[in-house]
């Protein structure tokens, strides 16, 4: 049974895109109350960007503190808050920011149709009814969160995402122009997050000729940015917006792997966050992808990236046990690297001792 | 001002994917006397295609001619026709085939909710009404019409297409397993429609990073397809597939190049279909296209083509005026190859040379 993919509905790309964001909420301005609702990075509070957004009367704002990744409760929360102040959902939720926001948009939109807490939804086609249109405007660029189907949130009992039909967002903007400021390394470690993504779906079981093929474009853009020399420029930054794009859809038609089920376990125990988390753990998966470790550590290099080191020392045995645990739940990113008999070859003992290496 | 692009809705992808036509249709079927509208090439007529189409009482079945180009007056008789026997509009109309297939399917939806003839609306954004839901089903790849924003048509005054958010399909059906038995050289001509696409989109100054990346990936796709010495193997038959898809939606962050300029003349005085008419143009295309060119040839030698030669020595002088009054209209094709000053280089008597060596 083939998965009939819904994709994201309408793509604003281009330089200075973000200047043209009014004419996306215009048409949707309907009925009497009408707002939108946008979610920023908290980063941005104070900042020029927030100046430029096209508030109308009535409009809300709400800034993110994205230090934990997106939680079910904030997302609970923050729909409460708004039904309660405004009577009636939002014509648009739009995230502006990086992957936490952008998945906060894309689960706050769902809950204002969708009854009950968000963590009820955490799963494959759980959500019932169409949610309110979104909006994603990436601020960073890596995660593929703007054409991604799921949306990751951290509830009461497990970390998983809202996955389905109804989870992609409507609208997405790449202003290639948004990108450039964002500090070294996060720049640099979320960027990772796409190359990752790529090198996983490219090596595995579930690997179709179209993810295949996608993961393979945005690859080769990423070796172009960070091979270079000079990973910010302009037009480098065009090229990441694009990489992160396509990366996130190859997926769709692929799978991730070993190191989104490690850092899985990693971020669990120790809630370091997915863009550096991933790179400490690629960083020792030569025995999964050789050449591309090889790889990841000559962009280290040529970007002057000094990777945390020793990040597990103060956690007990206990600890890494729990990490090892998490990380084996991930049953399909295990076949997708090792085949149906993955359990023969990913054992509890080489979990556990890639764990105590990093 | 960017262009805020319309995406398809839906991408149903993968070996076999045919078979689960019938549940896109399902969730349609609401009212009762609810009936899809199926268009299909009438290569296919008595084939065992046919009796896989998952039909329920009251829809319709349609064999399209494709001698010729798609018309107006075809679009405008078959909705006229439909009406008259069903008097309501049908929930999907699917096009299995080829380009014009498509085109016809694309249009046709449009027209049931739409006044007037289809002429009416040849040029960009002149549809006003969201037309009914349509699936597009590629038997043939190569065109890219499965993911374009257009549907080009014959009218009594132009060949033009009708181009807007409302063209794009709904639903995209990718199975590899039904382009396998494509004759040749008709699967190669078909093929080539991508390729040159994809070396004029990635030729040009209206060249985005998006359409660069699609564009350079599809073409890498038909250059492993083309120059392996087996082009007709099933895992060809998925990388035409995805190549035409990817070298489609590239065009939409680039645009055509001298080729289709040239052949849009060709083929509105002669006829000739354009698969095999770009085939023709683009062999004159060294000084446009000089690399490509030498390796378009040795595609054609490499998979035993034999372009047809002396293709206008019938047509008088002022035939070949009239291709190049055609070829000159396209103004924008030609900014993209030569820049705003395109004129000074692309001259009357440059292009009738080359229609002369044709």
């Amino acid at each position: 049974m083939l998965r009939n993919y819904k994709a994201v509905g309408r793509v604003l790309y281009g330089r200075n895109a973000f200047a043209q964001l009014d004419d996306i909420f215009e048409p949707l301005r309907v009925d009497a109350g009408s707002y939108v609702l946008f979610l920023l990075d908290e980063y941005f509070e104070g900042k020029d960007l927030v100046k430029r957004i096209p508030m109308k009367n009535g409009d809300l704002i709400r800034f993110m503190d994205v230090t934990d990744e997106p939680k079910t409760k904030v997302v609970d929360a923050l729909v409460e808050e708004v039904m309660n102040e405004k009577g009636m959902a939002p014509v648009s939720v739009v995230g502006i920011g990086g992957g936490s926001v952008m998945d906060y948009a894309k689960a706050t939109r769902l809950m204002f149709t969708n009854p009950g807490s968000s963590a009820r939804y955490q799963g494959l086609d759980l959500i019932k009814n169409k949610g309110v249109h979104c909006t994603v405007v990436p601020t960073i660029s890596g995660t593929g969160a703007e054409v991604s189907m799921t949306t990751v949130l951290t509830g009461p009992e497990k970390k998983l995402g809202i996955k389905g039909d109804f989870t992609p967002a409507d609208q997405v903007v790449l202003d290639p122009d948004l990108i450039s400021s964002v500090p070294d390394p996060q720049h640099f470690y979320t960027a990772m997050d796409c190359y990752i993504h790529n090198v996983e779906a490219l090596n595995g079981n579930r690997k179709t000729v179209m993810g295949a093929s996608l993961g393979r474009e945005s690859l080769q853009l990423c070796q172009e940015i960070f091979l270079s020399g000079n990973s910010r420029t302009p037009e480098n930054d065009e090229k990441l917006m694009v990489a992160s794009y396509l990366g996130g859809l190859s997926l769709t038609y692929s799978e991730v792997g070993a190191c989104h089920a490690i850092s899985y376990g990693l971020a669990t125990v120790t809630g370091i966050h997915h863009g550096i988390g991933n790179c400490i753990v690629f960083n020792q998966l030569d025995e999964f992808y050789p050449e591309e470790v090889k790889e990841f550590r000559k962009m280290m290099e040529i970007n002057k990236v000094d990777l945390p080191k020793g990040v597990l020392k103060d956690y007990s045995s206990e600890d890494i046990e729990k990490m090892v645990d998490v990380a084996l739940t991930l049953t399909f990113m295990w076949a997708h690297v090792a085949g149906p008999e993955w359990e023969k070859v990913i054992t509890r003992e080489k979990l556990r001792d890639l764990y105590m290496k990093m």
